[in-house]
């Protein structure tokens, strides 16, 4: 690999350091890859997957690594093609309000660019200041804004990618609809770099909403707070997030850094956005609803006050650690209406052998982040809890990830919820698109 | 087969008027089937295609038949495996806002049995009255409101369906956001059903806007009427529908059943859905940029003058056959700002060799329906300018389907868009579902 690289030009390093710095991803799974390649382009990547397929070499393609599941994780020995330095935004079309980026661009960076032309990307995962477009299509990565706006697949127009041999495909189109052939791009996207590289994104954007205005509103049971959610959506308003978080996830944010958060059992941080007269009316409107369900309500108005509520809200995946060294987590979905049940199993659960339990998340789409948090020595106990989750899960007619995909650390649970003829169709998919078996091998199959 | 089926119990016709009933869809292609099935249930289904794969028969099936290019006409010779008789609306969860379906309900019968809860199930292609729900997910159905909503595919959570063997599969699930394995399900949408037999559907919806408010917009050119339509969208106002008829539709509505509708270069009727404050407001806006742009707006507040209008719209596809015995329709989509460009070129091909080209659809979204009419001699004629447009479509950056698929009357263009690469996973896909080729064979690919 090392020679056939050194004759094309292309980046490479197989330094000590860069092989330690690209071992492991946001899971913290560690490998030693064999070398390190960055791509600079379409032709650039080709030509890689070309050599790499004559050689039987494995390839691991990478963003910023930020994926918490192993989908980034290098294979041991094997190729890691990083595709951080393609990072041009090539096109911001106003008129036709979509945009062509390389798959390095930084989500936040992408979103900045287009606030200045007053437009607006919505897919805002919790790591936008760090995450590449291309890994959230890889991933189908959501965020807060998913109950309003949806998730990367609902932005995603057309695909440009390279196949496990090298050949450069296309996915989808410029167009709003399109109803020819199958759809590849749908199939691309989700599928953790085991199907082809996705060297090319367009993207559809929207108009920048006039106001955005944020409310915390708390409750003494989640039952109460589940009430609520379903109770504002069933009124007709469709706020840009809601996000739930439990006294446990308010606690450790408030002993990592004060903010001034309330302690209560449930905390919803809603946001609202639209036009100005929109933004006021449902404001009220939201706030009479929670009154009625028993919960209070504080209102941010303007950007600082906001802040510090998505401040608090930000802070909690950092403020975990605090209460264990070791943690899971599962980014699991249930229906709306189940997120009561769900928050009373966890309450069950949590605390038992010392294994502590806080979840927070998406709630007005039911897409809870699950972090099971223990020292140790208590592996084997929060591995189980992880299990009855699982299962608990799946019984609520839910799913096992919502947006961070299967990737390593799920392969174990995909079949308890994927039946034999399907993962039969999926695994002949994955040899139709990489007979060799040489792109991101062994993630998300069993 | 007629043998296997008597024992199974289920129902089927070999009568010479039911196979030809069944013999053509709304395509007009005409054919001989050697027999038709009505399924009852999933199981139905599934031994139907496991007789059907054990004798290698092939089997095409069908919803309403209102399919345009040819996706449900029978194989001459074959099983037509009929899902009108599979019409339970199965459970509406106003909670989690979802409905699940069996594919032979009609599209239109769901809108009106949800309009009473208060839900609102956006698709809502112009056949709405007869088209089924399978068939709208076999092809991906758009209509009208798809430049606010989107179509089919953004409603779809979950699907169960059966494959040519006879295996029942599942795909997607309950629940909002999900990224487990490769997306099955979006696969399956769009596939014309040629991948597997949808017997079960769950779908997302939404709470019915308060308030609808249609205007009628003027221009006397598409040009200031493209503009008119960047301009709305750039305002950040996103209407529920633009639908935009030339000079020619117009004409010919008026000859055939005299509403009223002026008669100008480009007529765009426009409706706004919402809050009642919000509509109000964006009426407002849109009038004021409507004149900015050098058009003329009239407003239909009331239910009925909103019919009266909506009426002219759905009436254009009936009138067309005034101008000609004979009709090629496409479905093209092009980026929204080259919609100018497109009708230029067809201001330019129509009346050449007396053959008439009319534009109307949805142009928020750039899908115009483009109708070649004529009469029998100048078939040739035709199909020149027929493949013209397609050229001149792909040079836009636009697609040759929006919502009706490729079926058969398209597969001569699919090569056009779609590299050998693209079509060759296809095919693999194709095969991966249905080795034998037995579900609706002939279709998509040329």
């Amino acid at each position: 690999m090392r020679e056939a690289l050194k004759f094309s030009g292309i980046e490479f390093s197989d330094s000590p350091e860069d092989l330690f710095c690209y071992g492991f991803d946001a899971s913290r799974l560690k490998t030693t890859p064999g070398i390190v390649v960055w791509a600079k382009g379409v032709e650039d990547v080709a030509s890689v997957m070309k050599i790499a397929s004559e050689k039987g070499v494995p390839v691991v393609p990478r963003g910023a690594g930020t994926a918490t599941t192993g989908a980034s994780t290098p294979v041991e020995g094997g190729v890691v093609l990083s595709l951080e330095k393609m990072q041009r935004i090539i096109e911001i079309d106003e008129e036709n309000m979509d945009v062509l980026v390389e798959p390095g661009v930084i989500n936040g960076r992408l979103q900045r660019g287009l606030e200045v032309l007053d437009l607006f990307y919505p897919p805002d995962p919790a790591s936008l200041e760090f995450c590449t477009i291309g890994g959230n299509v890889a991933l189908n990565a959501g965020g807060p804004r998913g109950l309003k706006y949806g998730v990367t697949r609902d932005y995603v127009l057309e695909l440009e990618a390279v196949t496990p041999e090298g050949t450069v495909i296309r996915a989808g189109a410029r167009t709003l609809k399109r109803t020819v052939g199958y759809d590849l791009k749908d199939l691309l996207i989700g599928s953790e770099g085991t199907l082809a590289i996705i060297t090319k994104i367009r993207l559809r954007v929207l108009p920048m909403p006039e106001r955005r205005i944020t409310l915390l509103t708390t409750f003494d049971s989640i039952s109460r707070c589940g009430d609520f959610i379903l109770s504002v959506l069933k009124a007709g308003i469709l706020p840009s997030c809601m996000e739930l978080m439990d006294r446990g996830a308010v606690e450790v944010v408030e002993e990592y850094r004060a903010t001034g958060l309330p302690v209560a059992e449930a905390s919803l941080l809603i946001e609202l956005d639209g036009s100005n007269r929109t933004v006021i009316q449902d404001a009220e409107r939201v706030a009479e609803v929670c009154r009625r369900c028993g919960g209070e309500v504080q209102v941010a108005e303007d950007h600082l006050s906001q802040e510090a509520l998505w401040k608090a809200r930000r802070s909690i995946a950092p403020a975990l650690y605090r209460l264990g060294s070791e943690k899971i987590n599962h980014d699991v979905v249930v229906p709306r209406r189940q997120i009561p049940t769900l928050f009373e199993f966890l309450r069950k659960v949590s605390g038992q052998q010392d294994v502590k339990v806080v979840a927070f998340g998406h709630a007005g789409d039911g897409n809870i982040h699950i972090n099971i948090l223990y020292h140790r020595e208590l592996e084997q106990s929060a591995r189980a809890v992880a299990k009855r989750l699982i299962e608990e899960v799946l019984r609520l007619e839910g799913t096992i990830s919502g947006e961070h995909g299967v990737g390593l650390t799920k392969r174990q649970y995909i079949g308890l919820e994927i039946s034999n003829r399907e993962m039969d169709i999926m695994r002949g998919i994955k040899r139709l698109f990489d007979p060799k078996g040489i792109l991101n091998p062994g993630k998300v199959f069993p």
